[in-house]
């Protein structure tokens, strides 16, 4: 339980009496215990000290969990009133995705609620096991990259590549952490295009965006194939440059909003600024988007630990486009790529 | 228009001066579009009179909707506050699923936030052209399930199966409402039981529960198979019995907890009361499962239009066990079973 320690001495520090937490693989994160509850509640309540007290329906069987204090309720018990039973005086921090129809009526009996981040900016420093886990899913997703561009050929439909990307993920006993991207020539052309039945030409591009989930720890990332097209041979390079150019500056202290300027930097002075129409990246691990987002807007540091995506990208109406995206975790002086696959 | 106006009305009688609807599905039924934003805000406010207003992000591409007002923001605006710009004097209503991160800083801004249920009160009375697509989803259902059942033979695996509904139901290029659960003896015999890797005895038990989406209207059935086994055949004829006593008893007025006591007796009155371990039904819609329960503690009365499974289980710990589960529509003198698929 050394997370939920250092979750209590966070408590501490900012002088908050307590913490809600109600996001499942937040819960998972701290107590290694995962639940599918649907829309029914769940919690967690951690306080400055104490065993922790996770409120669970009866219909969802569990082991007991040591260190931990189980509260099994029922639909039709009130337990919302139960939870508050659990709560001391003082102000209480809820997770960010804690819905109105639970978080109203625990504000009726608690009036110091306020939103917090304590899990999410816990999560966002991936320990040792973490960074195992991180790095392995992406060698995964990199050995089906693999598969993916064998399999690519003129005169496939984006829908079999998909359909392909889906059985490799499959045959690994492994679930898409997203659904796949596959655009050729129009569609890779729009950031939001997917597959909806084209074939692939003699000349062409063929975007793929794709990633799974390896012991719970998501990958994500992007390769291009640019097959006999000059122009977005061109544009390919450029964006390599930009790709490689934000994971340059990446290291402990340097702001988000940088790296997102050294991709762009890049693509603006090649004159295609307008058509990188996206953030460089969002971070990454129990959830394919976590916090925080490389952009422009995120003037927050980056910190050894971090992991998230550095994924620059040019789409031009009709011509297509390209996109090349690597996973990253910051070190101690730089970062690590957790993408192989050539680029 | 005509739900916004109905909306529009409900909320004049209720003296509610606006409702802030986050909840994306609620959102296509009122204005017939679907976005998909992820973690992202996305809000359509609806206020006593007037156009709605429809914020969305830049990211999310969107032709002009008739009779909505967009207003667009990016990431990094204070869209928040932005919504507030556009709110009137008065109680503002929210939808239960408005994640803590954008109610609480809201709060900030309007003090008279309340929880309500406008939308999904409507939502709950499926008009004539919902009940076509309710129907015609569950007569897909209802052909799906015999391809299963032609499927299963001795010796086959719960995951082939559960691929093979996968497959039926792709092939006719629609998604699942929710994974599939195919249970052999020991699985059946367990309420949360899925597939994981048994073969199908010459004397077994097959539960199969399944559903997909059609025309955005949910589907969800489950059919027992009982091979050989005097025991469970038994069992199967109680839960049988108790699935048409529900059902017989189901008009415009009768209470959700008879309704759920009508299968319940049965199954006491049988003396397997303790292995009837979940509630009898669930609402059913453009989400699998939506408001009301069929369930003891639910003293609501049903009205003509409201769509909910009755799913009446018995569940013997390493016998076995049998569920059936029929969708149903509440008409103006009974109900409708949707499900035609033999029981």
């Amino acid at each position: 339980m050394k997370r939920i320690e250092q979750l209590q001495r966070n408590l501490r520090e900012s002088n908050i009496q307590q913490v809600l937490i109600s996001d499942t693989l937040s819960i998972y994160y701290l107590i290694q215990k995962r639940f599918h509850v649907q829309e029914r509640f769940i919690a967690l309540l951690v306080q400055q000290s104490g065993e922790p007290v996770l409120f669970l329906n009866h219909l969802f069987p569990s082991q007991p969990i040591p260190g931990v204090e189980m509260v099994r309720f029922h639909d039709s018990d009130d337990y919302l009133s139960l939870v508050l039973k659990y709560t001391s005086e003082g102000v209480m921090a809820v997770d960010k995705s804690l819905p109105a129809r639970f978080l109203l009526p625990l504000m009726q009996g608690n009036c110091g609620i306020i939103l917090s981040s304590f899990v999410e900016d816990m999560r966002l420093v991936k320990d040792e096991e973490e960074r195992v886990k991180m790095r392995n899913a992406s060698l995964v997703n990199d050995e089906i990259m693999g598969e993916v561009e064998k399999f690519l050929h003129v005169g496939v439909c984006d829908k079999e590549v998909e359909a392909f990307i889906a059985q490799e993920q499959a045959k690994r006993g492994l679930e898409p952490s997203f659904g796949s991207i596959v655009g050729f020539r129009k569609n890779a052309g729009d950031p939001h295009g997917c597959a909806d039945g084209q074939i692939l030409q003699e000349s062409d591009v063929c975007i793929i965006d794709m990633g799974m989930v390896l012991e719970d720890y998501c990958a994500d990332m992007t390769r291009t194939f640019v097959y006999n097209d000059p122009k977005l041979e061109e544009i390919y390079q450029i964006v390599l440059k930009a790709n490689l150019a934000a994971e340059a500056i990446i290291k402990p202290g340097v702001r988000f909003c940088d790296i997102d300027a050294a991709a762009r930097n890049v693509i603006e002075e090649a004159g295609y600024g307008q058509y990188f129409t996206h953030r460089t990246g969002h971070g990454i691990g129990l959830e394919v988007h976590e916090p925080k987002d490389v952009s422009s807007a995120n003037t927050d540091v980056v910190q050894a630990g971090y992991c998230f995506s550095i994924e620059p990208g040019i789409y031009i109406e009709g011509l297509g486009g390209v996109r090349i995206e690597d996973l990253v975790i910051v070190t101690e002086d730089g970062c690590e790529v957790l993408n192989h696959y050539r680029k």
